[in-house]
C-alpha cells in the first residue's frame, strides 16, 4: 500500500476512519467487529472486514459507473478504502423493497410483502436516543437537513436502489432493504458515504430465499462468513477475484 | 333534546358515537372518562364531558366560520354533539408549535423550543401496535391515505393550527401542540372530526405558563377540572355562557 495511513479520526462499531496526507481524503478501514441489537451483541468475525471492503467497493464502482457520486476513490488493499472525506449527515437512510425486520414489529405489514414504490425510512443516527425514526418536519426542525437536501437524498436513494436491485437480480440475489449514509464533500455536494455490504443490507438468495447477510449473526446462526463470501462471489467478476487473490 | 339518540356504533376511551334517524349524522357523546399512558391510567372526572363538548363545539364553530370543513352540526345539549357521520382515517395528526411531551423524550429538542413552521407528526391510531409514528411512504404503503390525501390533510391542519393559535392568543392562551383526526364525509371530502379539547391539546396560560390541559391528569396533579373550566371561560363569549347556564 503506497498511501500512508494517518491519524485515527473516528472509531466506529465496525470501521475506523483515518486521515491521509491529502486533507480531502480519508481511509475507511473495515474491521472484523460485528455488532447487533443497538450494540448489545458484539463479536469478531475473521475476514469480515476484508470481504466487506471488497463488496462495498464493487457496489460503489457500479454506482459511479451509473452516475451516482460516492465517496469511493480506490480500494488500496482489502479492508482499506481510500475515500473522499465527507462531513457526514447523521441520518440512516433505509430503503425497503420487501417487508422484513423491525418494520414488521412496528407496523402491520405482511412478512415478505413487496413495496412498489419502495418505502424510504429515515432514522436519526444518535446512540443516546437509540436511532429514532424521523419525519421530514422533524429532520428540518432538528437542523439535520433542509427540505431541498431531503429531496436530493430521496432522489439519489431511489436511483441507488434501482441500480443495485437490478445488478443483484442478474446475479440471483433479492434486495429486501438497505441502509445508507450521506455526507457533504468539500464542494457541498451530497455524496454517498459509509458502506454497502451484508452488514448494512438484506440480501436473499432469489431461488432458495436463503439469508446472505448480517441477519444470520443477529439470529445466532452459523455460516455468517460463508454467506458474505457467497455475496462476494456472485457480484465480483473474474478480474476482481484475480486482483485480490480470492478463492471463492 | 329533540334529536333521538339511536344505537351505539362505537364506544371509545372517552366518547361514544350513536346513530341518529339520519344515516349521515351521528351523535358524539363526550363522557367523563379520562385516560393516559396508552390507557394504563383511567379515571372519571365529573363534568369533563360537559365542558369538553362545549369547548370542542366552540373551536369547530370558529373553524367553520374561517372556512374549514368540520363534522360539527350542533351541540344538542352539553355532552351531545350532533355531527356528520365520517368514515374515520385512522391517523392521529399532531401539530407542534412548542416542544413538549413525548417529543422531548424521543428527540433532542430543547424544552419549550418554538417551531416555526410547526412540526406535523402523524401517528397510526392502532392500539395493537401502540400508535407508532409514521412517515408518508409508510402511510401510503399501509393503504391508510394517498399522497394527495396527505397533502390535503397537511394543508387543512396548518390552517387549523393558525386559526386556533391566533384565536387562543387573543384569549391569553399558548397552543404548544394538538392532535386531530380526519374522516371522509358521504361525498368523499376530507373533514375534521373527533374533538378539539384539553384532552387532545396542550394549552398553557400565556403569562404564568400554567398548564390548562390533560397534562395535569397525566402528572397526577390536582385542579384538572378547574383548568378545563378556565379554558372554557376564556374562549366562550357571554352569549355561549348564558346559553348553557355556565357560571365560570
Ligand atoms: N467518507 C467518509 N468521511 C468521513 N466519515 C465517514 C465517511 N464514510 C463513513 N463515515 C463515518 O465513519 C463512521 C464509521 O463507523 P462505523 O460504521 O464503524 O460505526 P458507527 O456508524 O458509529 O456505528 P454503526 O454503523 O454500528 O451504527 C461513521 O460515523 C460514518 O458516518
Ligand atoms: N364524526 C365522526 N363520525 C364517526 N366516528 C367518529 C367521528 N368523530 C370521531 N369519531 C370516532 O369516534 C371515536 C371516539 O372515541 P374516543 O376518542 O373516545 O376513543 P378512542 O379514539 O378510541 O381512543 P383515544 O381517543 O383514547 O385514542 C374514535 O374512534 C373517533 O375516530
Ligand atoms: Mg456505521
Ligand atoms: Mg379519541
Amino acid at each position: 500500500m503506497n498511501t500512508k495511513v494517518g491519524n485515527l479520526i473516528y472509531k466506529g462499531k465496525a470501521k475506523d476512519v483515518y486521515e491521509t496526507e491529502d486533507d480531502q481524503k480519508v481511509i475507511v478501514k473495515f474491521r472484523d467487529d460485528i455488532t447487533a441489537g443497538d450494540g448489545a451483541k458484539k463479536e469478531s468475525l475473521s475476514e469480515k472486514g476484508f470481504y466487506n471492503s471488497i463488496i462495498s467497493s464493487k457496489f460503489f464502482e457500479v454506482l459511479e459507473e451509473a452516475g451516482v457520486k460516492t465517496q469511493y476513490i480506490e480500494l488500496l488493499e482489502p479492508s482499506y478504502m481510500l475515500s473522499k472525506k465527507l462531513e457526514m449527515i447523521p441520518l440512516e437512510v433505509i430503503t425497503r423493497n420487501i417487508a422484513a425486520g423491525s418494520l414488521l414489529k412496528r407496523f402491520p405489514f405482511e412478512e415478505k410483502q413487496e413495496f412498489e414504490p419502495p418505502i424510504i425510512q429515515i432514522d436519526y443516527k444518535n446512540d443516546e436516543f437509540h436511532d429514532p425514526m424521523l419525519n421530514e418536519d422533524i429532520i428540518i426542525a432538528l437542523g439535520l437537513a433542509t427540505a431541498e437536501d431531503l429531496a436530493t437524498i430521496r432522489e439519489i436513494t431511489l436511483k441507488i436502489n434501482s441500480i443495485v436491485k437490478n445488478f443483484l437480480k442478474e446475479r440471483g440475489i433479492l434486495f429486501p432493504d438497505f441502509k445508507i449514509e450521506f455526507g457533504r464533500d468539500s464542494e457541498g455536494n451530497i455524496v454517498l458515504g459509509d458502506e454497502i455490504s451484508p452488514d448494512t443490507c438484506r440480501f436473499w438468495d432469489m431461488k432458495t430465499w436463503d439469508v446472505l447477510d448480517k441477519d444470520l449473526f443477529r439470529k445466532g446462526e452459523s455460516g455468517v462468513m460463508d454467506a458474505y463470501k457467497t455475496v462476494a462471489s456472485r457480484i465480483l467478476d473474474e478480474e476482481d477475484k484475480k486482483k485480490w487473490n480470492l478463492n471463492i
